[in-house]
């Protein structure tokens, strides 16, 4: 039997769109001190015996090996730590990796330390950066954006189950005024001297009528994007019951994985990974895992439920802090996380049961729409928020009772990312300096890098060196009877290798977006659209650009057919769709 | 009691200076089918429970969250995959958490999928990305190079303990020459298809005549810059037994870190830990830890030994793989695991103890400097290397029996970096194309990036405003009676604020190096000196570029006066030492 683990602190830093007042290993010993100091425990300093550190890129400042200053900062020398990543999920992970180290023996004491500072980069830089976790080969080149991948799975989501814009626009407004009882929530000015000046309540038509992103998701749609800190510490059942009176004990964890190229998903062949209150009649004909759904998200509750022995989330969870990247994503998370049949979350939302004061509320901390998305922290934040709810002092940290859920006893936090799926900040196209809060001009200074890369395609070159022939090539596993677009020389599912074929280049449009914004690179060529194609022959979708007069005129299913440039250059963007129809 | 955990296989790609013929992805598939396939096992892969993967930074290839791609690639969706980073000891790191995946429960077969692509960039790119892992802040400005870093602590060393340039050069000699009987090795043109063409046997005298890249360090004493990717497969006791007949046992595991800013450790406050079969009094008047030390490796060490009932490692291991990143770190290694007195790890190599055919070989396989550098694949070749030795299996993969230990039945694999201890690779200044083993010319695509990073030194903003003055500031702790430069906001052993002092800026050099070669940003001045002060009134060492007409003078306690330019960059650059005698 593995050793049981509780949570016996926690602590956040104020969050901001930029905290340029601090570094950013002052922003981790101002999280750090609240949760050595402000707990109420019977720990010191000296008591940790380790550190699992939370960031998600070595890209925002520049800086590798961040772990180790971090460590050091705090003077945590010659202690053991680790670096844990995986996107928008670095947090959640790095809370499970304390886990498992407490759980396994190695550390009595961790304490789990997350942190990113985004502000570093401008604001479409940072998008950039983000969409870098896409497939750089093939989904970035061609207008790489990450509320544009995730516009592609919303419309999908709308046109299979009728989801619409005014469900997404409740799940904004709920988080987003939740966020204005969080002293540490980035949209709230009145208690957040970091706040964002245009913060504040929001309504259902406020986030209708603010522009689109990447249709059909507008901006206040988008979490945000901060900077900030958060800490917790976990502790073996031995050491927790002598550090505190209220150890909030970890029941159950989970973590799984899909295909970042969401195309890629085995939509016909995987089928839906079933929690234990559901039937299987009830995904009959469903393709899943498809570019509308979170199979990670999915597997992740399923073995946490298994471990934790919950039957039925929505009636023994008293509340969940959820990766909200999107409000959309919010919607497709309360499908996979089973609190509604599959297809059904916009309804959830509708009907008030994840408001404040429903069933089973979400996101009573505002989320990462109302309260921060500061990666490496997001995570730590939620386990935070939980620890602070469970033990009934949410209210005494929020500067705030309204948000406390009475009588909390159960609750999950829900991290996401992986396999494409990164939550990407939009909010305030420029940074706003708060000098009203800085006791001193903090020095800023420019540094210009530049890096030229030399990029192999390895044994995919025959796809781009075809393309001058006028062929388009996949590859095909005999064995499996399955064909890859984008190509792949082994088959993921007997790593075999697999040989090429050619095919039509003819399909339908799967989903469609629009974009409105993007990442620094492609800033030039907006607004442009992107689609997911059902190809002939592939049983992967490809995304693409679509290139027509029309936009009006598109719809899912409509007929295309793929086209190649007369002078390729080599990537992804070589190819296009147009209508043929 | 957690559970035990084995290994049960292990596989490993070609290791090259530049696998142009495989995308990372593709590199990964050829490592994991030979640990699937080739180990004798009774496995197949959708008995894997999840991955733990292992790489060091984004930078190389420019994809973020490629963890997810090669998850996805291997065909593991949707199961746990998390990715584990902590500089050149990313690989241990990520077989320790595999480890703690295993022992807590969490998985019962966990596959550890290291790799890194080196190739994209120049060697001077690939050695300033190296570089940002020291304080982008202080260290770097001034010349970062981890050659040069090493170069300091390897001066340090010869002075405070005799250790000579011919002894790193045995190190070099027993490690390259190990290389030539393992197929996988970079250094094997014999053997490697993708080797080096100027590889092959080396003698003293070679290492001796090779140029100084960083004063005392030459050519041929720096590792290996690779590309490559190493797999094992951990298991449970119940499962591990179900797999092999011969499955190898994980007895001990240990973690430990120190400060990255090497001048930063507290040479006269901690002490050394002691390893069992040490005696206190062996180093009194020793400071400790200081530049010359590394005891993120004793810690780790201690704790690994305490786990596995080592009291004397000489005598009770039968071989060991360690990170010999420079010949002189692979002798103050020898002192910091405990193999012999501190200090003394010079003499170990001269008595030929850790050859081949000694009491206790170290790194048979080649190791960094014969073998291979892939930072994220090092720790998990070195993994891959032991399981093969203790199963004694070693020369069947090898292509050679004359690398395998006879009897061997407990070794040591050591990963080295966090907290300033990190590997530079530097071989080849260009990158040749080994044509002659492709069976076709791969795409090579070359793509600029750039990005403007928009910094702020918060809390440390003192220091820099202050040069406008000609003031020197440093802070101080007056709880702890510590003062430090580099400045800190946060006391380190108290976490309380600390103040500003000014300090006179007088000194002697602590230790020097004079650079030959540098990161790209920095080849425009070369050769230039490097030196870490003891500084009046401060307890920490600087580090800082020397400047002088006559270097020939420049010896360790020599007296220096500490310059401010007069028209500050506001970098760490605007300070440097000049002789004051």
């Amino acid at each position: 039997m593995p050793r049981k683990v509780a949570v016996v602190a926690g602590g956040l830093s104020y969050f901001s769109k930029a905290r340029r007042d601090k570094t950013q290993e002052e922003l981790a010993a101002e999280a750090a001190r609240m949760a050595l100091f402000d707990n109420n425990i019977n720990l010191s300093k000296d008591d940790i015996d380790g550190t699992i550190v939370s960031y998600f890129s070595d890209h925002f400042e520049n800086q590798l090996l961040f772990g180790s200053i971090i460590q050091d900062y705090l003077g945590f020398n010659p202690k053991p730590s680790v670096r844990i990543e995986g996107g928008g999920a670095t947090g959640g992970l790095a809370v499970r990796d304390a886990y498992a180290h407490v759980a396994s023996g190695l550390l009595d004491v961790a304490m789990v330390i997350g942190f990113e500072k985004m502000s570093e980069v401008n604001t479409a830089k940072g998008n950039e950066f983000i969409a870098l976790a896409s497939d750089t080969d093939w989904d970035f080149p061609i207008g790489g954006f990450y509320s544009g991948y995730y516009a592609l799975m919303a419309k999908r989501h709308m046109e299979e189950f009728g989801t619409t814009e005014e469900q997404m626009a409740m799940v904004a407004v709920k988080n987003r005024n939740n966020a204005q009882h969080n002293k540490f929530a980035q949209t709230n000015p009145k208690m957040n001297p970091y706040a964002m000046k245009d913060g504040g309540k929001i309504t259902v038509d406020d986030v209708l009528k603010s522009p689109y992103v990447a249709f059909p998701l507008k901006r206040l749609d988008i979490c945000l994007m901060s900077d900030g800190a958060a800490v917790m510490i976990l502790a073996s059942e031995e050491k927790a019951k002598k550090i505190t009176d209220t150890p909030i004990w970890i029941t159950g964890t989970g973590a799984g994985t899909d295909a970042m190229r969401a195309g890629d998903r085995p939509r016909t062949l995987a089928g839906v990974p079933m929690l234990p209150h559901e039937k299987k009649e009830w995904y009959k004909g469903l393709e899943y895992p498809g570019v509308h759904s979170f199979r990670a998200g999915r597997e992740s509750a399923r073995q946490a439920y298994k471990m934790a022995g919950i039957t039925n989330p929505l009636k023994q969870l008293d509340l969940i802090e959820l990766h909200d990247a999107y409000t959309s994503s919010e919607i497709q998370t309360y499908e996979d996380l089973g609190l509604t049949k599959y297809g059904q979350g916009g309804k959830l939302i509708e009907e008030g049961v994840t408001a404040l004061d429903g069933d089973l509320p979400v996101n009573p901390s505002g989320g990462l729409i109302g309260a921060m998305h500061a990666v490496g922290a997001t995570g730590v934040m939620q386990g935070v928020e939980m620890f602070w709810q469970l033990q009934g002092v949410a209210g005494k940290f929020h500067g705030s009772d309204k948000t406390q859920i009475k009588g909390a006893e159960r609750g999950l936090i829900h991290s996401h990312a992986g396999t494409g799926n990164l939550c990407n900040g939009y909010y305030n196209g420029e940074v706003k300096e708060m000098t009203e809060v800085y006791s001193f001009d903090p020095l800023i200074i420019k540094t210009p890098y530049e890096i030229t890369y030399k990029h192999s395609y390895g044994k995919t070159t025959k796809f781009f060196t075809s393309l001058s022939d006028g062929k388009l090539m996949a590859t095909r596993c005999d064995h499996c009877k399955q064909t890859f677009l984008p190509p792949r020389s082994d088959c993921p599912y007997c790593l075999r290798e697999t040989k090429w074929v050619q095919i039509s280049g003819k399909g339908r449009i799967h989903t469609f977006t629009t974009l409105y914004f993007s990442g620094e690179k492609f800033l030039k060529d907006l607004p442009f659209q992107l689609v997911y194609v059902e190809l002939e022959g592939v049983d992967t979708l490809f995304l693409t650009r679509l290139k027509t007069k029309d936009m009006k005129r598109v719809k899912v299913g409509m007929k295309i057919k793929m086209k190649i440039s007369r002078e390729p250059e080599w990537r992804s963007s070589d190819i296009w769709a147009e209508p043929d129809e």
